[in-house]
């Protein structure tokens, strides 16, 4: 895959904002309803992995996907640089410890991922992870992706969907939307100065995700590149790719046991 | 590898009891100045798995060989039935919560390996566990087995050693010892009707742990199948085996860096 070379903006954007912002609350009625039905079923789990360069709107893309669904069925998990203790365990580790439980959707705010590609352009970072003394080259970061596939294996295989999504931004795009947080103090808080390295090492970071795709986009946990320059189409996308990801899923309320649908009648008999 | 076929009492048993006391007390104290190495240099784990049938002397076993040991550098993991909680994951979901942290020993008393083993001998038992719907045939058990060498491999790969004893006990001695837990009262919470149903699918059970050992016995997370019918013996060589292990990891003490060293000069100076 070449990152550079897909669309960035798609063509149904210039069907203007509130066009969009239609087909965007459809989606998420629907997402909000296939949720109350695999929260009753009870049988099945998602996860939705977002990764993306800076500024690339995964924050505000959650945010808009997600708000309408009811809360107590997902949690969104923001992985961060680790933690002193988070570097007690292996890094696979602390994604296990939030892992949607079975009726609920998990989404991870940057993910397991960031292992294989902010790590492998920045591969200083290792050095406070206290891993076995070994040389960091290709078959290093090979084994991490095989592991990651491995994991993802697992759990598509013990009942959680997952879907990966890549916002991708265009580097032209990028410089705006950091300009804009610097011009705005409310927006301060966002701003890191690591983003603007990250952003002089941006074919690094692509090559990275390139070889991440590549190993790790499988018919059981498929990569979406979403086009990331319009942020009204990247959601409508996203919502789109959730939707039909659920779908797929079936989510069934479960059959009353006849036990049960016989108290049913008898309340019904006695309140009426 | 044919498990009926290997001894179950090892020639040393017959140099007495006391004689293998002496052996046992060298290994846990060489055990305990190792652990203490390991909690300092704080970069390496250790996982110790202990499987066998009923009776075959798990926990008596790992009480002996840790009792000496500083119990801040290792904790016990008694893997009985799943929980409700437990079911609303993935089964590797509750090993991952209690792996040990770099410089701890983590001890599992019965493990993953209830999965491929108990689980594959009563099937039916998965009925509880919302899995999706699919065949539970050969392929079933071959990808538990291979997510289980995954999951190793990637323990491994991160710092954690892994050590897996089989408990050998013979069903003669079983019988006996299970016997004894009859005609002692203080003994009977251990005693458990299925015990005696287990014991009757003793084959079963075996062939379920052959596969599960051809399949995941491997250069990094090796399986120790110990003869179990004389306790002391086994406790030595159970004892032998932690103690070559973590020899192999050669734990050393940090070096101070020159600050440190220089604090503790200063310090000893002032105080004397």
């Amino acid at each position: 895959m070449d990152l550079d070379a897909l669309d960035t903006v798609p063509s149904f954007a210039r069907r203007g904002k509130s066009a969009m912002r239609e087909m965007l609350d459809r989606y998420v009625t629907r997402f909000a309803e296939l949720q109350e039905a695999m929260y009753a079923e009870s049988r099945q789990a998602l996860l939705l992995v977002f990764q993306g360069m800076d500024a690339s709107g995964k924050d505000s893309t959650i945010k808009h996907v997600t708000t309408g669904v009811n809360p107590q069925g997902f949690r969104v998990s923001n992985f961060r640089q680790p933690t002193y203790k988070d570097m007690e365990y292996s890094y696979l580790h602390r994604h296990w410890m939030t892992l949607p439980e079975r009726g609920r959707i998990g989404i991870f705010n940057r993910s397991h991922y960031e292992e294989v590609v902010t790590l492998r352009v920045n591969p200083d970072l290792l050095a406070g992870r206290k891993l076995p003394p070994r040389p960091v080259d290709d078959a290093f970061w090979e084994e991490r992706l095989r592991d990651i596939v491995a994991f993802e294996r697992h759990l598509v295989g013990n009942g959680t969907t997952i879907v990966k999504f890549f916002l991708n931004v265009s580097k032209k795009e990028q410089r705006a939307r950091l300009l804009e947080r610097l011009n705005d103090p409310t927006k301060h808080w966002k701003f890191d100065p690591a983003d603007i390295e990250a952003r002089g090492r941006w074919d690094d970071y692509i090559t990275a995700y390139e070889s991440a795709f590549q190993a790790t986009s499988t018919k059981q946990a498929p990569w979406y590149v979403v086009p990331g320059d319009s942020k009204p189409a990247m959601r409508v996308i996203v919502a789109a790719i959730i939707v039909e990801a659920l779908s797929g899923m079936k989510p069934r309320y479960p059959e009353p046991d006849p036990k049960l649908s016989r108290a049913i009648k008898a309340a019904r008999k006695a309140l009426a």
